[in-house]
C-alpha cells in the first residue's frame, strides 16, 4: 500500500541520495512532498518516478497530508517540524545529525526487529550504522569484548559545503594562494585531521546493544577525500570462532560484499549501495581476533540505507 | 675525532635530510664525499658546513678515502659499491629501501646497544624505526602481546617522484583532465590506497626483538598527503601498568614529544625531527591496552635518525 511521504530538509545533500534509493528500491510512494526551511523558490525541483516535484515551504506545510516523514534538516526550524509532524500522527524517521537529534527517543537499527508500533525512529549516525550492521551477527555466536576502530571520513559527511571546501582549499594550495579556512579546524587539503569529540559511536553502540559489554575505542580522522569512508576495525571475540564461520557470517550480511579486490574510497566508496569488506587475519583456523578493512559510501550505506529499510518494514511489517 | 664520510646515492630525497641532520647535530665530519650512480655532472653541488661539495661519480670513487659510508642509493650500482666499500674497510650504514638491502646482515636499531665492532649496520625501514623506538622501553616492564598498526603514509616515502606524482594527479583532476598514472597502482589524489605486501614491519620487528612473542597486525595505507606519517597503534600488554608509568615511559623516549595539541601531518609531520605522540586511553588507573596516535616525518625520524645516532656511537662509543 503506497504511503504519502514528506522529506523535511530537501536542501541537504543526503536528501538526494535518499530519493535515489527510494526510487531504486521501488518504494511504494503515494504523494511525495519536499520541504525546506530555506527559501523554497530558490530550490530546484526534482524528478521522482517520472513526476516533477516542487520544493515547498516547511512552515506552511499541512502535516496531515503525510503519513511518513524523513526528517533530514539540521536547523531549529526542523525541531518545530518534528513536533508538528508528531502531533499530526505522522510516522517519523529522524535522520538528523547527532547534535540535532531528540534525545527522548531510542535508536532504531533495522536488523534489530524493534517495535514497529513506535511512531518515531531515530537513525544512528552513518558510521554507527556501518559498524553495527557488520558486528551485529557476531553477537548470535559469542560476545565481542573489544572493538578498535580507525575511521577515515570523506568530506561528503559535511554535505555540499564539505566537498566545496576541500576543492577550494586544494585549488588555493595548487595555485600558491593562502588558505581561507571556513569549514575545517585546520588545512585539510593534503593533510589528515583528527576529529575531536568522536565518542558518539561508542554511546550509540551502547544504546543499540545494551546487553553487550562492548569495549570500544574509536579514532576518527578527516581525510582529504571527497566520497567514501575507510574503516579499519579490530575485533576481539570472547570465544574464538573457526575462520570459515567468520567468513560465512560476513558474507551473509545484507548489502555487504566480501571482496578480494583492492578497495579504495574512489573505486568502492562512491555511489555504491554496498559496503565492501576485507577480512585480514593470520593463518590460524580459529580466530579470536581479526581485522576488517571496510570501504563504504556513508551517504548511501549509512543512515539512509537504514532509514529506507525501516520504512520498508513500516509498509510491510515483517512476520515475527 | 672527525670521520671521513661518503654518502652513496646523493640523488635520493633522503640524502638531503641526512646531510641536514648531520649538520644540525654538528657531527664531526672530516671530508665529505657525495657519490651518485647517475651522471654526476647533472647533480647540484651542495653547501655543507660552509663548504661547497661537488657530486662525484660512484664508479670511479676511491673507497680508501672514506671511513664511514651512508649507503642510500637504490639501484644495482650501489650493490657493487657496497662490496667495494666493505673490501676497503669502510664502516657501512645501509639505508637502502628494503628490496635493495642485503639479507646477510642483521638489523641495527640504535637503542639496542648492539655490537659496534660490526662493520655493517643495516637500518630497518622508516616505519619500523618509528614503531620500534616507541615500543622498545615497554619490554623492560612487561611483554607486549599484541600490536595492531594502521599507518597512513605520505607520498614522500617514494622520494621526489612521489611528491611530483601526487601534485600532477591533483592538478589533472582539478582541471578535469584524465589521469596519467605513472607511480601509484590507482588514482591517489583524493583517495586512500591500501599498500600491498606490507609485512616487512612484522618481520623487521621480529628481527629486532627476537626474544619477544610480538603478535603484530599491520595495515599500511597510502594517503594523498605530501609529508608526514599518521600511525594509530593499539598496544596490548601482558601485564597492566599504571597509566602514569605509561605516560612516564612515553615521555622519556628520546626525540619523542607527548603532546596534547591537535596533531596533523602538515603541522607536526613536516620538517620535524621529533615524533609527536598522543596517548588515547580510558579513565582507568591501570592499563592493559592503550592506543597511541603518532605523527612523524618519516624522512627525518625514520632510518636517518637511526643512522645518525648509530654513526654518533661509532665516533664516540658509549661506555657500557
Amino acid at each position: 500500500m503506497p504511503m504519502n511521504i514528506a522529506v523535511a530538509g530537501s536542501e541537504e545533500l543526503i536528501s538526494e541520495n535518499l530519493l535515489e534509493l527510494l526510487q531504486e528500491k521501488q518504494f511504494p510512494v503515494g504523494k511525495l512532498f519536499l520541504l525546506t526551511a530555506l527559501d523554497a523558490e530558490d530550490q530546484d525541483s526534482i524528478r521522482f518516478n517520472n513526476q516533477t516535484i516542487y520544493v515547498q515551504d516547511l512552515a506552511s506545510f499541512d502535516w496531515s497530508q503525510a503519513e511518513l516523514v524523513f526528517l533530514v534538516g539540521n536547523t531549529d526550524e526542523y525541531v518545530a517540524a518534528f513536533s508538528a509532524a508528531e502531533q499530526n500522527g505522522c510516522k517519523i524517521i529522524d535522520l538528523r545529525n547527532i547534535e540535532h537529534k531528540s534525545s527522548l527517543h531510542g535508536l532504531s537499527l533495522l536488523a534489530q526487529k524493534e517495535d514497529l508500533e513506535s511512531s518515531v525512529h531515530v537513525c544512528p549516525d552513518d558510521l554507527t550504522v556501518l559498524i553495527a550492521h557488520v558486528i551485529q551477527p557476531f553477537f548470535d555466536e559469542t560476545a565481542i569484548t573489544q572493538l578498535n576502530i580507525v575511521a577515515l571520513e570523506p568530506v561528503s559527511v559535511h554535505g555540499k559545503k564539505g566537498t566545496e571546501a576541500l576543492a577550494r582549499e586544494t585549488a588555493h594550495l595548487m595555485n600558491g594562494r593562502p588558505l581561507e579556512n571556513t569549514l575545517f579546524s585546520s588545512q585539510l587539503a593534503f593533510n589528515i585531521l583528527p576529529v575531536l569529540g568522536d565518542s558518539h559511536l561508542v554511546s550509540e553502540l551502547q544504546l543499540l546493544f545494551p546487553e553487550e559489554k562492548l569495549n570500544t575505542s574509536v579514532t576518527l580522522l578527516q581525510a582529504p577525500v571527497f566520497f567514501g569512508t575507510t574503516v579499519v576495525a579490530d575485533i576481539v571475540l570472547e570465544d574464538a570462532l573457526p575462520k570459515e564461520d567468520i567468513t560465512r557470517i560476513l558474507s551473509s550480511i545484507s548489502n555487504v560484499t566480501l571482496s578480494d579486490e583492492v578497495l579504495t574510497p574512489v573505486t568502492h566508496g562512491s555511489n555504491q549501495n554496498k559496503v565492501y569488506l576485507q577480512l585480514i587475519a593470520g593463518e590460524l583456523d580459529e580466530l579470536q581476533t581479526f581485522r576488517l578493512l571496510m570501504i563504504a559510501d556513508p551517504l548511501r550505506c549509512g543512515r539512509i540505507q537504514n532509514a529506507v529499510s525501516l520504512a520498508e518494514q513500516l509498509v510491510t511489517p515483517v512476520m515475527s
